[in-house]
């Protein structure tokens, strides 16, 4: 069987070093520099000529420079051989950019698996995609892990009581079935709605959290704009107090005071993409998802089914 | 016949306003701006529905943000329905990684020309790419413009008395030729070698220099190691003046102070990559390529020869 050899780049390299811990494999040598002039220099310092490669890279902030070390981290495998080039992305940047909502728009998302295609990918294994679509957006095999498991260990292990999982709106109400299925708990969901064109939004929650405790869950929490106006929310019209948690914690802008500011008691984020230190505040809790990915990688490289870890 | 549309990206904005007048339209309206993460966000602002796009995007630094600004306006425009998207590129970052030195490297200006082809690219106007064979890496024209005229204009109405073109590598003995030809002037090589490994290099002047004015000519000046050595060189063997010129001001690094410290008395540029305040010395002279590629991009709308601007 051809070996199995897993490197990093720059987003999420304590992550990768976790995952090749976890495979039993050593991290692949190579070196990711930038030339005086900022364009990026790879080196690649061990052979890797008919390997099974898996690079593991979010598309996170900075997206573009971590989309670019991506496609030419594939072009520097294939041209040195590489039997397959497997791409672990644990977050998929610009994938909120998946449709034409105005014309004229870009569709980066299709872009961007385009370009993936392009470079040399053979395949793509990432985690809570925004939009489940995008799969189709490669022609190549997308495996979409879940991060609801992770989330709902968390949450059953910590006890909460007479809880109710709240999805801040109506896109993620799946989402929020699926961990109040897991912890046994109701669901509500909060309805925003404009009555008329420019007046302000009402917020509506449909479902009971009257004296519950509240779990916020979305896909990816950006400016934490939804997210803390929604616990704010949740507290007025009668939850006892209130924790959110997400796959993808983006945390731009004035996301972490937001949250350090808000009636949210705890954030509870996965590591698909690393938090920097000033984002480490006390209420926020990273989860890792080393061993999911690892255990993916593995059924990849085995040829056996992945479909059960997507649930 | 199909209108003409001139847009502009992040990288040459004055240039492309040139171009604009010049060709008799106004700039397409669109804008180019992040979201909170950092993604890019284009929005164009009138129909392009049947029209040739000329879009003007030098990749220079930051040149992996310049590369996907490029890539999302091309997708932008293809699903808006352009005709052609014809990309004006006066500096074509990534140029120098045309080939693999050694093992295991990517060849990223490959991999740069089926990106612009993957997003939708009709056809490519560029200018003294780093190696011509770059060309041949797109399966679309690629219409290569030449920067010596214009500098060799302005060498011409400054009037040196007894010159000599130097080329500070081997690399660059072409373009010297070229220069000296259009000057009437004699050529000279700087000729380094080492003689044996771990030793200092040796340089060596290949043509006579004592007495004379040299103009030392590059396509890229990047950290300016090259030109501002071979200058001091020039001068230690005889050279009574040194002047210098290139095409694609890259600048980074050390380059301004070493330009500074250095016996050169004028460095001429183009406009293909803008300078920032900081950079703009008073011994550097900018020229602008805008009337070169106005020129150029009539010529391919109205389907007329270009190669008469080649020489
Ligand atoms: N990086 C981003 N930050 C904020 N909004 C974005 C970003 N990328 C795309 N969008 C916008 O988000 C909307 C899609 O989000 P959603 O409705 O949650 O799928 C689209 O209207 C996009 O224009
Ligand atoms: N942005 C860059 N800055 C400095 N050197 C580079 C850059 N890109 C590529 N190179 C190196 O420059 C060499 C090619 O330059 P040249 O010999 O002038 O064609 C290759 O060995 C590359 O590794």
């Amino acid at each position: 069987d051809s070996s199995l050899k897993v490197f990093t780049l720059n987003s999420n390299p304590k992550l990768a070093e976790e995952i090749a811990a976890n495979i039993g494999v050593e991290l692949g040598k190579s070196s990711v520099t930038k030339f005086s002039d900022g364009e990026i220099q790879i080196n690649i310092e061990e052979s890797i000529r008919g390997c099974d490669v898996y690079v593991v890279q979010s598309t996170c902030e900075p997206g573009n420079q971590h989309i670019m070390e991506l496609l030419i981290m594939i072009d520097a495998l294939k041209r040195a051989s590489a039997k397959s080039i497997n791409i672990v992305m644990p977050y998929y940047g610009y994938a909120r950019q998946d449709r034409k909502a105005r014309a004229r728009e870009p569709i980066t998302a299709k872009l961007v698996a385009d370009l993936l295609q392009t470079a040399g990918a053979s395949r793509v294994i990432t985690l809570d995609l925004h939009a489940p679509q995008i799969q189709g957006f490669f022609d190549i095999p997308v495996d979409q892990l879940v991060g609801v498991p992770i989330l709902s260990s968390y949450w059953s292990k910590k006890g909460l009581d007479d809880i109710v999982v709240v999805s801040p709106d109506h896109g993620g109400v799946t989402r929020a079935r699926n961990l109040a299925d897991r912890l046994k708990a109701p669901i509500a969901i909060i309805d925003k709605r404009r009555p008329r064109p420019n007046v302000a939004e009402v917020m509506n929650i449909v479902g009971n959290i009257e004296g519950k405790t509240a779990i916020l869950i979305d896909d990816i929490i950006d400016t934490a704009g939804t997210i803390t106006i929604g616990a704010n929310a949740l507290i007025e019209s009668g939850a006892t107090g209130v924790y959110a948690c997400c796959t993808h914690p983006v945390l731009s802008g004035p996301a972490i005071e937001r949250i350090a500011n808000s009636q949210i008691k705890e954030l509870v984020v996965t590591n698909s993409i690393p938090l920097k230190e000033e984002k480490l505040i006390d209420k926020i809790t990273q989860l890792s998802v080393a061993p999911l990915i690892s255990e993916a990688i593995i059924r990849v490289h085995e040829r056996q089914s992945v479909s059960i870890l997507f649930d």
